[in-house]
């Protein structure tokens, strides 16, 4: 993955030629793309499918193949930020057995910060074994990420503000997930989100022994419209969460 | 500057105590502080009053002296992004003669940059003169900082969600300003915010061109208890920063 990083590294300076989307939900948030997304994504598409001969690739620039085995891949989660020269962007990479995710691995290229996990062994920070931070603070760190319309955006707000005076959205899920699971962050709410947003950061979290709490159904990647951004969770410590979920 | 940034950014990545400012507003974002924020301070205070003899200094960590030039001071804003691993955070440096700002110099020591401006003089990136970039995207991108109570919180989110479907707090106000001097954000909002927060950014925007608008009394030195978090601004192009003066 070193070179992927690299190249995020080198093209984030870089300026960039935006587009946008069309179709889907109109959400700033998930209609911007540059040019790197799906350079990024067939690069990995080649490599990781290569790895794993009749594996299915579901990723968000490119065509959806689902097998038993499925590579989940954002190549660029929170590509408004890497567009705009804002530090915060991943590049999230799963691997799933039908509806259980067996492997992940997160970059967070700007801060050379890798997480990964393998369900069962858990939570790795660049390639050492962490035990995520256990937070003595008083005062809750929650983000949230929401492609949602205004009205179901206010609630979530309006919500999340009951437990802490400054929710925060930094615009990559992936980043929220990688920074709950190793403890930095104390709870992520996940609102409205694609497959790709979710599938390595929930093996992270899971990892890391949190709580992940779905307020959709979970992913049915043999059922689901993958394309869509349908599932909605939150993750952190089990209280938390609990409480959070009932309030959401 | 460039020891403060080496410090700060060797710092970044150490594990840090965190502790929590009694009184004033009980928001997350202002009331958390971490060791480095008054050593920091310390240090600016010293070098900076000895380069203008008879100069006063307004800071957020120590007692403020108020003198006809005036040294204004945050040594880590988004402490909290910093307390976390979050590489968002600043440190800004202005120098005012009374109501007025002549010279700001804000580092993002993680992201490697250094925006400055001289009254008059322009804007510099990196000592670098730059012109901010006019953005031809369809979509705005909109960053507020609200240190308020929830009800204006709400209010403040609702009304961005009216100009772009992602509002986004990054949790550092001089962030926040330096990006939209850049041109890489379209607007900032700015509510219920500290001197020390906005004395550089103000002067990096209108060397950029960008029109500043107070919802609140601007700043007066003289008059105003300087430790209040009481100036609220809209920094932008000159239409959206009066469109978004209005719904405010």
């Amino acid at each position: 993955m070193i070179p992927i990083n690299r190249l995020l590294v080198k093209k984030f300076s870089l300026p960039k030629k935006v587009s946008y989307k069309a179709g889907g939900i109109d959400h700033l948030g998930t209609s911007v793309v540059t040019e790197t997304d799906p350079q990024v994504e067939k690069i990995l598409k080649q490599k990781l499918t290569a790895i794993l001969p009749g594996s299915g690739f579901i990723g968000e620039e490119t065509p959806i193949e689902v097998k038993d085995y499925n590579w989940i891949i954002d190549p660029i989660d929170g590509t408004l930020n890497f567009a705009s020269q804002v530090p915060i962007f991943a590049c999230s990479i799963a691997l799933w057995h039908k509806n259980e995710p067996i492997y992940a691995h997160v970059s967070l290229p700007l801060t050379q910060k890798t997480i990964h996990a393998l369900a069962g062994q858990g939570l790795w920070l660049n390639n050492q074994r962490v035990k995520p931070v256990k937070k003595t603070t008083q005062k809750l760190f929650i983000t949230y990420s929401n492609v949602g319309n205004s009205q179901d955006q206010v609630r979530i707000f309006q919500t999340i503000l009951k437990y802490t005076s400054s929710p925060r959205s930094y615009g990559s899920s992936v980043f929220h997930g990688a920074y709950t699971a190793l403890g930095y962050i104390d709870a992520g709410v996940f609102m409205n989100q694609a497959l790709w947003d979710i599938a390595a950061i929930i093996l992270l979290a899971q990892e890391a022994g949190l709580t992940i709490k779905y307020l959709s159904p979970p992913p049915d990647l043999a059922q689901d419209n993958l394309k869509k951004y349908q599932y909605s969770l939150v993750i952190g410590e089990k209280k938390l969460t609990e409480e959070l979920c009932q309030s959401l």
